[in-house]
């Protein structure tokens, strides 16, 4: 097979990273990574960085980007099950006497620092050329053997998933002015789903022993299926129309519905995606997820409409088989 | 008191994020955090970011890139007396399809991990714009509350450092070229020193129990051993005749005294820098270590020179008072 010319994220990690991870890296395929901690506990590490220009922008308020780059750390503890700990920081800005920015960047750290019960642990600051890059390592604490994987969902189970689908990639939409006649309400909501995640870590310690596999919702959620079933070895059906949609992404469609291909591949909404076996139902029912299809054995993600046809996305749109 | 300007990088990393640090952060003092670890250990924690055209250049070599940014975070460990764990990596680049650095970059890691025995844990690649920014943050571990501390240090405690001094400073000279006369085999070694640290990870574990404070010179051996007396409330005083220098560094100093002032105030030589007190002095005959001084109770760092008498640094020299 001839060499591709250029690998995607995913294969540049498989060529050069994988090889060099170790136990606990869960061949880096999983968000995070599982080491040791005291007393029955694991310790799991997620990092995540954003670079300006391209996942922030300089004029986006400065506590917002620094609540957005650790709820999206959160975000990957709760998907897992855990609890924060703590974190590192890594801040290097372009102009190192930015102290107007490092001061809403810290406020809006502290913020959520108590919000969400999270302490800085350490960290660099550098001066950067070009464009601030920022990034954090999150800590997260949860019972030995507990923490929900990816690669643990099995044939016969049910898929949920938290929240709405869809509000942060149509809140980019809106920024970009590309949903210039939705009510005010609706666009200033979506927006906010974009800017602010909200990591759902009470419900994601709530599905340790509920779950089979879990994962959070970063890249999509056509994408992310796809990688929880890569992972597991198995496929998955999705019934659109039971996906959970805010009123805003409702009013959304109802006015165009091409964007059903945002809602399903668009990322950002950092909702728990998660599978658990149909005897965990009722327990299930107390909590708020939305049952939103089940797993196959067929290897791939396979979206249904109202109707029960199958329905494929394309690019910039999605069509009927 | 008027609020200054601008504030460095200690000052903004006090008045921002110190009030953020949580239990284990050590105040962000320190250059690590502790957290519990399994089995009465705890985790050291390290991280250090570089940046395209500030801390290393397109240019130089991919692989030593990679070790440098490893190493200089294993220097951090050792300097606490730990054993390498893992590593969690961000990796910046500007070129999102750069194959053949990141080849190399990851050659040099798997260089190290099996020479340093650590593991790749989990990382982000991200795409930057203007300059590549390379991010790590090491673990180690050691025996709970054996971790050596910069602000420990007593009154009637040795000095000590690892090594010699002030080569990579010289050989940050050398790439420069402003050290054109020097035989080439001196200069090729300050390269490899600047290039290439070595982190002290068995002499730093060899030191637990019996160090009294330790930490790594990273900003050069005038800074850091300030920072070692502020963190311990006490002063030092180096006798700059006893400095351990290398062959290549004599025979610079020896055509240039004023260089003296780059090897006492220049960085990125990444020894160990330690007190222990006298009782200890028998135990440490047995490590290659070298005596420079004492700690004593007045506040400053004093430097005498051959005849005892103080020597004042003074940017771009030295003078004696």
């Amino acid at each position: 097979m001839a060499k591709p010319r250029h690998l995607d994220e995913f294969e540049r990690i498989a060529r050069f990273f994988v090889p060099l991870a170790g136990r606990g890296a869960l061949d880096l395929k999983d968000d995070v990574a599982l080491i040791d901690g005291p007393g029955g506990t694991e310790y799991v590490l997620s990092t995540d960085a954003i670079v300006e220009g391209v996942h922030f922008f300089s004029t986006d308020p400065p506590e917002q980007i620094a609540q957005k780059l650790l709820r999206v750390n959160l975000s990957d503890l709760a998907a897992k099950g855990a609890k924060p700990v703590g974190y590192l920081l890594t801040v290097a800005l372009t102009k190192a006497g930015d102290e107007t920015f490092l001061k809403k960047f810290s406020a809006g750290l502290a913020l959520d620092q108590k919000r969400f019960g999270i302490v800085l642990l350490g960290g660099d600051t550098v001066r950067s050329k070009g464009a601030a890059v920022l990034s954090l390592a999150a800590l997260g604490k949860v019972a030995a053997g507990a923490a929900l994987l990816r690669g643990t969902a099995r044939v016969g189970d049910t898929l949920f998933m938290s929240g709405t689908l869809g509000d942060a990639a149509l809140g980019l939409k809106v920024l970009k002015g590309e949903l210039p006649r939705m009510a005010v309400r609706h666009r200033a909501y979506l927006v906010s789903r974009y800017r602010l995640p909200q990591p759902r870590l009470e419900l994601g310690r709530k599905l340790v022993g509920i779950a089979s596999a879990a994962m959070d919702i970063s890249d999509g959620l056509v994408a992310d299926l796809g990688h929880l079933c890569a992972a597991s070895g198995v496929g998955a059906i999705v019934e659109t129309a039971r996906l959970p949609l805010s009123l805003a992404a409702r009013a959304a469609l109802a006015r165009d519905r091409t964007l059903l291909a945002t809602i399903l591949g668009g990322g950002d909404d950092y909702e728990i995606l998660f599978t658990a076996p149909p005897s965990q139902r009722r327990r299930l029912a107390r909590l708020r997820v939305t049952e939103i299809g089940r797993i196959a054995a067929a290897p791939d993600v396979t979206l249904l409409d109202g109707d029960g046809k199958p329905i494929a996305l394309a690019r910039g749109g999605y069509r009927h088989f």
